[in-house]
């Protein structure tokens, strides 16, 4: 069940049977010369729908924008600050803590966010513990897990990489068959420089890659990431609603 | 373009050519016994990428989630707080800025983010200027459009209230026709009572409309409001560039 | 009755009695050639005495300083950003419902100060929902009132313009009447451009007038203005008091 | 010269002969069973016009809200919290400071303010000197002047006492002879007991006085409060300026 | 009783007789030629723990770190801002209220921490009190103790100036043999001008001194300073205990 | 060289030929039945020193208290709320970046600080970029070092568990031999269980332990410990430095 495509006594219902709910949360930021701004957001999304309807789960919107300061040198890359993203889950889940909610399990596609994830879980139950209230949050990224993990080492080897990777490529491309993007790509590709600010980070990856070989792709490993991410994840959220 | 199927070096060429940038942003809020919780945000980015489309503009990725916090007494609404919303914006149009996008066109589907997003545009300007920077922001509220607001008033008449309208709900059914709900509604319904506290609302709006018959809806209707929204923001847009 | 010229125990009989107060709110602006800085403040001040006055309801001191970013580009603009007006606005209300108020009627003197003041109302709501208070606030404008807009468009048709407006400035004169300045104004004035940041503002704006001929007004216009927002806005007051 | 009844050009002119402005701040707070709940407002703003005619400097509008957080459970008190009016100073300095004013006098009427002023001063400069901007604020508190200091020790002795003291009831019966309350007030009253919260204020403050008797006040001691007090300010204005 | 080197069992035992806890807080900031940064801090935390010994009460970590931003045109300074600093007080005074504490000593090395310490307090109680927990705190100045100062008066008469004192000095290096550092100064010392922004202040109080000649301190007038201080703030501690 | 020991023109001299500085953090928490409430503290800061001896870095003061909400539920912890301590960080930076400091080594203690410490350095990194300034920062865990792990592993096997470890007691006994505390404790122990909030923690760790077995610590142990965390960080640090 999509939140967005439910209505308030259809959401009543659920809340009779399930306390849980699945937040996807991407980001908007440069993937790389082929890579889709939107991977991040876009993968999450499709992972978090998967997982809903295996699961039976409720699906809120995607945040489709997270923490990715260290971005935003490239054009079209939009951030939270850390603080702003901190809020902003607060707002979240204090709100459908009000709903009755109480079981938040956020599908995330971006390893930028899992810090400020964290982050914010610890304020938010603080914060509502103060009113005495109680939730449990819990992040799955579905690009680390297992499964994801050894499908990209299969695949790719050491060309997977650690940003821009082939594997999020590929999912976007089994999602959105018509927006596979082509570009010459240096062959070597910088890696393994740790990420400061968003100026030095630019000028040490300057195409964007972060040790990866996006183009070595194709949308049917999508379908196979894809697969693998929304059986683990299910598993995740079940064992989570436990 | 849509800014999250398009890659880095698509964005900077973009860039050349034009500063401008469209941004949805909805709610995630009640919409009445049959009008879907996504309503705002499903329809401002829908028309959102109509007018990207016509006037060859980039899309950013849809705000779903805005400042609804009078409806959160309803099951299923998330809101942000209003100094969370204005930190968002500032945080949105900030980085863009960075890019080099100087003009923000925010299509909004929501009548209760318009106060607060004009609060964020002033405290935008306030701290670009503080660090030498300019840009422009504009509001375009497709409810409000003039030929939306005659066609809702030929089409329903007083019966499309204010909150969980007719036309927003038919806009919904055209872009989501397998989402069409059904349920029993009282022929009264109330109106006119101000906005205060969340429970208070529920109170005095215990079905969540507002005025409104949204079973006067039809798909049909829906892709009428759909195109002369699009028309006329597409002008609003273009006027906006200058 | 004025707060400030009130004892706590007085404070303490009127709530026996009422549970409402009225909280004027201005701005500190540059108000063109020669409309006063304090312009907005002055006219809310006064018409919330004559509204208190006239409906036996306590007067909170006047906000002097509200959201006018947009002028700051002029000398003697005061401006708070609209994060802290909000702030302000909840710790205005936040103490006074400890006292016991929980209606709240803020009598405002500027158009800019509209968006950020419901803004801080919903965030004021919530807060307080979340320690179980609840109260309703509500803003007055003067200057949006239905026979001040009336006499205006009689007085001085298009001339009013939008902003340094000969309504305000004749209030402001009979109001002070030691204060009547004069200056030569260019004949044509600049209108319809819409407002963004401070230094745009100023660069369309020159001489700080919006469309209006401020040197139309006169006392006696003034007195009349005085009058028949008073009575409307104690009609406004004593209806939101039920 | 008062800002709120100046135009901007004639701002402008003052700044070509001095970049100084006085900015009154007080409290809206209890004051005891006879003293006026404006009393540190309605003081600080008489004495800051006085000294403004003195020196013939610029006074802005009226703090009339300030930091009276522990006399919040007495009704008709309201208070910013301490981070709202760090805020808000930085904000009143950092406009006026793009005007071109850059020595900012406060005459405060409220002991409670001073050690919130002081940190909004530090937190002031720290963001102006971040974007290259330096200024100078003062406080002068018009109860802690000497001369101010002595007459009260002169006409009350240890009557004076340290809130609802008679000198600052004398000079708001001089301000304002209409408003002179009687009350029947204990003999003793309760000192010397540090303030903490709210509640444990009251219950050890019973009527909000701390160890003052203001039935001594009369208004001709409060004219004399006034001249001394203007005379001694005036001076530290003119040092400060240099 | 450190807490540092308590375990938590032992807290609670501690608990159970008492509801005190003393806070050291310092800053980390230069104090002039032959001063420590540290000077402040490890001030307040020897006084501290000696007061702890003396009245068998649990100390807290120090807060090495407190409000010195005018001195961070020096290098090696490191500060809070007022509204951090404000965050920090009760994030702590929070926990800590949660375990059971309610009565928070400060024992303070910095005069520029007392005016956000105070506000700091006021805001804690405000947010306490609004979730119905109340708390007591209370700041003990060791160099402003009435014996600390008749001491320093004895020995330096005038020459204890009001920063990079002898006093301080001297306490420093009785608690740090190992690090008496010596330099040549100049004769005359800055002294008397007010503190405003940082740089300001570097231009006026050249190396750092204000009217003090650190040079008359020894190890043996240390050992006194720390002896009077630990006595006097123990008194204060047991008499705030009530 | 310790920060605080050092007088302001030791760290400008220091400043001439380095510009790295190492920044202790720890936390203030219950760490078990016997394990010391400033464990996290003590052990960053004890390996901080050693390290800057073995670099001739400059080592600031110690955050003694981080980020531990999750702990608060059992007495004499003490946490920041994650949007605090990033602002701690933002502030502590930010002078030291004034000072010529641009890179910051932080050696942590604690677990919990790391995903606030990542959310902090970017959002400094941000604000810094925003006024024209880039500096780096790194985070030296001492208790995730290699070493420090295989000799865990092969002193205590799965014994170490994750929170109030063996590793970490054995650390301070070194340190603090005069402070060994013993306590019986149950055999079983709780681990494997995720972590929530305060309330929820302390329901599913009883005593404080995560799966570990800290009387198997020896002070001996803790040299060793120490001696190889000193010896990683130490060229972690150089490796930052470049």
């Amino acid at each position: 069940m999509l939140l967005q495509l439910s209505t308030w006594p259809e959401v009543e219902s659920y809340l009779e049977r399930s306390r849980g709910i699945i937040i996807p949360i991407g980001s908007t930021e440069q993937h790389g010369p082929i890579g889709l701004i939107g991977t991040d957001a876009l993968c999450a999304e499709a992972i978090a729908k998967g997982v809903g309807e295996a699961v039976a789960a409720m699906v809120a919107p995607t945040l489709n924008v997270g923490m990715a300061l260290h971005h935003t040198a490239f054009p079209g890359t939009i951030s939270l600050r850390p603080s702003t993203l901190i809020a902003v889950v607060l707002d979240y889940v204090t709100c459908l803590a009000r709903s009755g909610f109480d079981r938040f399990f956020f599908i995330n596609g971006h390893g930028g966010n899992i810090a400020t994830l964290k982050a914010a879980f610890s304020e938010t139950y603080y914060h509502l513990e103060s009113i005495d209230r109680e939730v449990k949050c819990q992040v799955g990224n579905w690009f680390a897990c297992r499964s994801v993990y050894q499908l990209a080492k299969e695949l790719y080897g050491d060309k997977e990489g650690s940003h821009a990777t082939p594997s999020e490529v590929a999912l976007t491309w089994y999602l959105y068959p018509d927006f596979i993007k082509k570009a010459s790509m240096s062959e070597t590709v910088a890696s393994g420089y740790p990420i400061y600010g968003s100026r030095d980070f630019r000028e040490h990856y300057p195409d964007g890659r972060m040790g990866s070989s996006p183009d070595l792709a194709t949308p049917e490993h999508g379908r196979r990431f894809y697969e693998v991410a929304v059986k683990e994840l299910s598993e995740a959220y079940l064992q989570f609603m436990g």
